[in-house]
């Protein structure tokens, strides 16, 4: 079997195991003579897997007990509405930290909602680093900080996890499992889960319990982390399929050490790559600032 | 290989062909050397599989020109509040008709954004059949008309097409494409993917040109229908499995007749079951009226 290596944007690679297993079960799911893709979401069987997602990924990710996850659909993008439809709180101003493409993205979403109050920018030195917490103009009366961890099309992201007086909010799309995250930090952190947990199909939320009840009336009750906690994420039929995938995705992570090794393996990629930049006398540049 | 029966809520059988064609090409998407789960949406093999996918349904169903095709994530549940987000063209009102669970929850989703006048309900009746086109009480100042073609739980359809002077809205989730739908008598159609179109994470909206540019700035652009239509249902990452298999239930759909030998099957189908009901001496009760 041929593997093509996947340096692309958008969705990445999946182990081959993962693949495997898709392959091995496809027809008959748990014995049940049904693919996983015609099996109800209702179904007991259903239910147990559900729950061994979200348990795998509180063990994976060190989740703390006032944390609930959330398995949603729309991506990062509806999230960058989503988080100003439930957080604002009744305040008119959210604090947000633009990086890059993507945090402009949610900047632009949010705007239609709040006034946003760009803490730093580097806009001017083309988005080439990250501001260090010092530089952040923060607001006291903000109803959250937003950052993008990872600017995967500037090629910047934080070395650390900023400071503020107000709930932290994280985009996490490209980075969430791919290295240990301190939770504690923040309010709320989001993902989708095409990079490191799974395809796309799947959102990832993670919110503390604090933030509920935040959302005005005007927010639909599927858009509404509070109802949809309440609901264990299942308001609606989910997308199943693709919740399957992060299932094996979270199993295969485990079985290979969890995230401490995944995080060691990244740094050794990464390294091998810096190496190669510095060793190139001058031809390749390394604007990495520590 | 021992194949289930699925008399289940929630998402429907698939044909074996699909399954195997799943199956065939899982490790290998048309020798790429990756599995159709990790290309890029953005890539030339995605587009063209995009562009087959709107262009067999465009065929299947006889989408008129003026009808613009987006494949969305959320659900029908999402589309109970997308709809209103998006039509009021600064009306107050919309009317709906009360026809069973499902359009009990469009209308307490609508009712977040507009009033919701109930042009006919059968709720006092226990929703035990369909009200007919003179029982309608509609508004001449209402944005649109809501009707649910098919009440799953009540289960409860409409042999006829409502007839409106406001635009007509249809949330054909469990009907669309298992029978022909006159589309030119409606402004916008919305299915979940998960009974005949393929499996959970894909909702298909058919939406007349003419409702384009109706929605106020408060609605989010991943959340409009003229921003999506402009961005070709791409504004982000689309679930690219669910979509796969939706593409591979179009061919298979062709490859049986298309919709008038489909929509045959389903006569025959419900003809058994009916022929039962009636002569069962009165065990088995037959509520249908035509």
């Amino acid at each position: 079997m041929i593997r093509s290596h996947n340096f692309s944007a958008g969705p990445s690679a999946l182990p081959i195991e993962v693949l495997e297993k898709v392959h091995q079960e496809l027809f008959d799911f748990a014995g049940t003579g049904s693919s996983i893709m015609e099996i109800s979401h209702r179904s007991v069987l259903f239910k147990n897997l559900f729950e061994k997602i979200e348990s795998d990924i509180r063990d994976i990710l060190d989740i703390p007990e006032n944390y609930k996850v959330l398995f949603l659909q729309g991506g990062a993008t509806l999230q960058f509405s989503q988080v100003p439809m439930n957080l604002l709180n009744g305040k008119k101003k959210a604090d947000y930290i633009h990086t890059g493409l993507w945090s402009g993205k949610a900047i632009r979403s949010a705007s239609r909602f709040c006034d946003t109050h760009i803490v730093a920018s580097n806009e001017m030195t083309g988005f080439n680093h990250i501001p260090l917490q010092e530089e952040l103009n923060l607001s006291s009366d903000a109803a959250y900080l937003h950052y993008t961890e990872n600017e995967t099309v500037q090629g910047v992201q934080f070395n650390y996890t900023p400071n503020s007086s107000v709930p932290l909010v994280c985009d996490a799309s490209s980075s969430l499992l791919s290295k240990p995250i301190e939770l504690n930090k923040h309010g709320l952190v989001y993902a989708s889960a095409q990079k490191n947990i799974g395809i796309s199909g799947v959102t990832i939320v993670i919110i503390n319990e604090d933030l509920f009840n935040m959302a005005p009336n005007s927010t639909p009750e599927i858009l509404n982390y509070t109802s949809l906690a309440k609901a264990n994420s299942l308001i609606n039929t989910p997308a199943t399929f693709p919740l399957y995938i992060t299932g094996l995705m979270l199993d295969w992570l485990i079985s290979q050490g969890g995230i401490a090794e995944v995080h060691h393996r990244n740094k050794q990629k990464a390294g091998l790559l810096y190496d190669t930049i510095s060793s190139s006398g001058g031809f390749y540049k390394n604007n990495v600032i520590d």
